[in-house]
């Protein structure tokens, strides 16, 4: 039997030579494993072209824990974060401030609508005591696109500074740091760089950072520490997880191959088109509104059939070697589905007709 | 070329057979990966006898994650930890404890002496504001073993509760929850295991993890959180590091086929005591005095020549196919070896001889 195909958003499916690259044991002092960090790092300020201006720090731990260390890094301590949300990662971040014990608010709109500039504007006339807006690229928990250029123009205007939690769209959406202005933004290895999960990064702005020394509530979350140990000794402070950065090493490399940024989002797109095209046929339909819909992961609504549970779903197409989503909606009935990952076409008609199959089975259709 | 033997306390050299179980892709919801984290958690309890009266938490991150997220769970706000301090890794725990904002004090020793208990019984007298304890078991910055059962024995006595990092120890060096008390144990997969580096796990007490709801300092390495949320859905909270995961049980089952700790120690003691006896011949020397030294990492005196440089020997060695690893020490010019990992007396036969013609060939012998 094949191994399923995940059309979830990391982890995902990834490429053979992707996972083959973990058959090496780095020594994490090493010059060859230094060198390894110091490219990768490159690379990915590179896709958002911020050599000038930025730079890239990793981290152990998934992306959560880089989302959090980029704002326990830069919102100082005397900071306010103002959060956008609408779904759920926006919640976590806010989160993750409260925790940490600094200031935080939060702007949400519906689950369906994008963040709103004039709404944010408002807000940040409101109040004066927000230093640092918070924004979800692409809100995993839905597949919502955020307007990010409108928002970080609003933010820049109005001399606030930018936290772009990218986690799901960098390396696919485009992103370019010489007009998009942020402090930082964060994405992890394991989504659409197609590399495996076990390390976060913050593309960073170089003069924020520098100036961020004491702000860290915590030891092994401190970016700033990080960086600055990594400068002077081109190691990580802590135990890397040299095979995962081994594995992202290799899937930047099929990422230039293909054709960086724009041949990954035009793949993605393919695939998020037949999916929705596919599923349209079994009449499932997009929650999203097609106009603000990443084509990253996909929530369609359940179908309409009272017996329905997600479950069930699930295990019948898990069985045809498909692995689906859930949904993260508490209103209304969802599930999920990826479009990201080692994967195109040939998968995502596979799955259509294994989810066709499975309705069929369950009596659904 | 043979790849390098990593002669590192981790990263350290794997097995073919924990690498390749990195070459399956698992979805974070499926079924089948809850069952591994559940394995895996369940053996490392037993590991140390902890069924009845611990839990075992995983944690995304280096080791360094592990310990800052332990401390930060199981120490009250207004708790105070005493540090025994012998190196590094004692500084590095009691700095935690200063970023995240808490109360600390440390109790230092030479870094050839282990911890003592009186002198801990005497301090513990003195500063009744001492909650809890934390030591290090093996320090790996020497490789020096500390008495765990008798300063174990001291921090109960007295009424305060223990924290142990056993990073390098756990699972060489016998530990038994049965009559060791303590409220935290931590280590990582990528050292006596022979996993891949990528997560830490904390074995806890139940009862204080239980009490210990709204501790943390962060959202991430917010351990009841972790706990809470894997009780109730058998998932992360967080992405995990499936793969990590993956080669992590494939490390345990190996670890019980070789025969679980005793084997594994009766392997590492024979590695240690052919390295320090081949390192003789050459006139090196180890640091520490042999009744305190672990079969860990062994610290050894550098060539008593005018031009030594760790770098020139650890290039010289690098090219022969082994991985030396610095000293740590601020004193003494010293450097470290390894005794850990998927290699035995074969190994490190061959690295003494390694060293030895590295050493001849620099004209340093
Ligand atoms: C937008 C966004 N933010 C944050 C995260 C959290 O990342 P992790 O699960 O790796 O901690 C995710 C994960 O899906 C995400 O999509
Ligand atoms: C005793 C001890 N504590 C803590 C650590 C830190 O672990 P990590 O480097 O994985 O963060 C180590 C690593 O060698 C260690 O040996």
């Amino acid at each position: 039997m094949r191994e399923p195909i995940l059309l979830t958003p990391g982890p995902l499916t990834t490429s053979l030579k992707t996972k083959t690259a973990m058959l090496t044991d780095w020594g994490s002092w090493d010059r060859g494993f230094n060198d390894l960090t110091a490219g990768v790092c490159t690379d990915l300020l590179d896709i958002v072209h911020g050599a000038e201006t930025h730079v890239c720090v990793p981290l152990q731990g998934s992306g959560t824990f880089a989302v959090e260390a980029a704002i326990g890094t830069l919102l100082p301590r005397h900071g306010k974060l103002l959060v956008l949300v609408n779904g759920a990662y926006g919640k976590r971040m806010a989160r993750a401030v409260e925790v940490m014990g600094r200031q935080v608010a939060i702007l949400e709109s519906a689950e369906d609508q994008p963040s709103d500039p004039q709404q944010l504007a408002a807000r940040l006339a409101q109040d004066p005591a927000i230093t640092h807006v918070g924004i979800i690229h692409c809100e995993t928990s839905t597949g919502i696109l955020n307007p990010l250029a409108e928002l970080a123009d609003v933010v820049a205007r109005m001399g606030r500074k930018l936290i772009i939690d990218s986690m799901s769209a960098f390396g696919a959406l485009p992103i370019d740091a010489r007009s998009l202005p942020f402090d930082a933004l964060i994405a992890s290895a394991n989504k659409c760089l197609e590399g495996v999960p076990g390390m976060g990064f913050v593309i960073a702005r170089k003069s924020a950072l520098v100036e961020s020394r004491g702000n860290s509530h915590s030891l092994s979350m401190d970016l700033h520490d990080q960086y600055v140990y990594m400068q002077k000794t081109g190691q990580w402070r802590f135990t890397p997880p040299t095979h995962v950065i081994a594995a992202l090493r290799a899937a930047l490399d099929q990422y230039h191959e293909e054709g960086g940024q724009p041949a990954r989002l035009a793949r993605y797109t393919a695939n998020c088109n037949m999916l929705v095209e596919g599923l349209r046929r079994l009449e499932l339909k997009p929650f999203l509104d097609p106009a603000v819909q990443a084509p990253i992961i996909v929530t369609f609504h359940a179908p309409a059939h009272p017996d329905y549970h997600f479950h069930s779903l699930y295990e019948a197409v898990r069985e045809k070697g498909f692995v689906l989503y859930p949904g993260k909606l508490t209103q209304v009935e969802t599930f999920r589905v990826g479009c990201i990952g080692a994967i195109n076409e040939a998968e995502i008609g596979q799955a259509v007709a294994a989810i066709g199959e499975g309705l069929h089975q369950l009596g659904w259709l």
